[in-house]
């Protein structure tokens, strides 16, 4: 328990008030923000929030966006990051999450689109850096790699990390994006330090119509979260364990039910080994 | 077009005799079978009327599926897989496509399932090898590990074919299953000859209710294909470059009016580059 951490739109029904408040009833020591949660209360009193419950926020989700072709585009996703990674800071946690965005429309440029991540991450890293925040490159399931990030292994998220400091920029290693990966152990041990968040929850199966939400609670899918926590802890991560679920029915269940549940889980799946 | 070949699978409501006909009448050279196709009419006839129509056999789908966890299931496999190794020297192709199976039913090893695919494509290699056919192994989209083909990427194929002789294993590169890799154009120059297929067809969105039918005419999605078939040609690919589209829409096209907009897009969009 001491390390389960609950990713906000695993509650997406709450308010940022009432995620907090589900999260100190049920004893979860730690919270995954959201920056339109957030925004619905203002930044100042998110953190005051969070502080008074005694809540640690284990990251903001999220920045990125990072593919943009135009200059307006690119410029607009600078000033959006640059606010990100300040809204980090004054709620106190070190990690903003990155989904580095996907093709622009029309192009297929997939190169092109990848290099301009590359770009922009050297534009940010310094600035994250003097906020004392890292920016969390996530490398999403290759079936968002068209529409929502073009960065789609671990292995490519550390290649793009590997320029910055490591405290500037990491990684983070979501199951249900990366489970699949041959070259998943070999590249999480690699990771080592960049390890920035460690995120869960289980591919399941059938896909639902908008496969951004199939995703299920930990246990329920086809995913070894034994051996995958056992990789990343060797790797020298002890940072917090979040829960970060889309799913309809699960967002459909009242938010103490759903807590339950995440606990149940994580001492099943993920605590126990 | 003297490389364009039809898998069948894009006129899925074609009988064989059909399909055989369309390709004749729209001048298309070549076809890849599907084993049900052929069932329905016997092989030796296939053959023949493959034959007497002038086409080339591209292909033979499917083996594979050979991640079964019990010593039955395995048995069945290689009988099968045998079984097809014979249909498509019958057929007068050298190619037998293979997708390699899922996650058994309530099993999360992965790691284990992989090497059972190894296990067994060094028991069916040299039966290929006696028939003058070559495995070809498909990496499925990482979308399809859990409950179709655990070989999730062009380099894990390789790892796999790299043992046997490059007469008996091969791979496959599906546009639709590789496109989103970060490490394509490498492993494409790694392949060279072990090369063995290059399937067409387009990552389109929306994925639908039933992702496997997701795929989309080349031309109507994200991927670039004068880059792709210049990187496989570059390898030394020289061989038939098959059309695969799952896709209820196009299914429900009179599969003539398929055919030409295969020939269209094919001319826009694969050889002209």
């Amino acid at each position: 328990m001491n390390r389960l951490s609950l990713n906000q739109i695993t509650t997406k029904g709450w308010s940022l008030p009432e995620a907090v408040q589900g999260c100190v009833d049920a004893g979860i020591p730690a919270i995954g923000l959201w920056r339109d949660k957030v925004a619905e209360v203002g930044v100042e009193r998110a953190a005051r929030l969070c502080r008074d419950a005694g809540l640690a926020v284990s990251s903001l989700c999220r920045g990125g966006f990072l593919t943009a072709a135009t200059a307006d585009g690119r410029r607009a996703a600078l000033a959006d990051n640059l606010q990100a990674i300040e809204e980090a800071a004054e709620l106190g946690t070190d990690t903003l999450v990155l989904v580095v965005g996907g093709l622009p429309e029309g192009s297929r440029d997939l190169a092109g689109a990848r290099r301009r991540v590359a770009d922009l991450l050297a534009e940010l890293a310094p600035h994250a850096g003097d906020f004392g925040v890292r920016l969390a490159i996530e490398p999403l399931h290759p079936m968002f790699c068209a529409d929502r990030a073009v960065v789609s292994t671990l292995g490519q998220a550390l290649d793009l990390a590997g320029p910055h400091p490591v405290e500037q920029v990491g990684v983070v290693v979501d199951s249900y994006h990366v489970w699949w990966d041959p070259d998943l152990a070999a590249q999480i041990a690699r990771a080592g330090s960049r390890i920035a968040a460690y995120q869960v929850c289980d591919w399941t199966l059938p896909l639902p119509a908008d496969a951004l939400l199939g995703r299920g609670h930990v246990g329920d899918g086809h995913i070894d979260f034994a051996t995958l926590t056992s990789q990343v802890t060797a790797a020298g991560y002890t940072g917090w364990i979040e829960v970060e679920i889309f799913n309809q029915e699960i967002w459909d269940t009242p938010g103490a039910q759903t807590l339950q549940t995440l606990i149940e889980r994580h001492r099943a799946h993920v605590a126990a080994p």
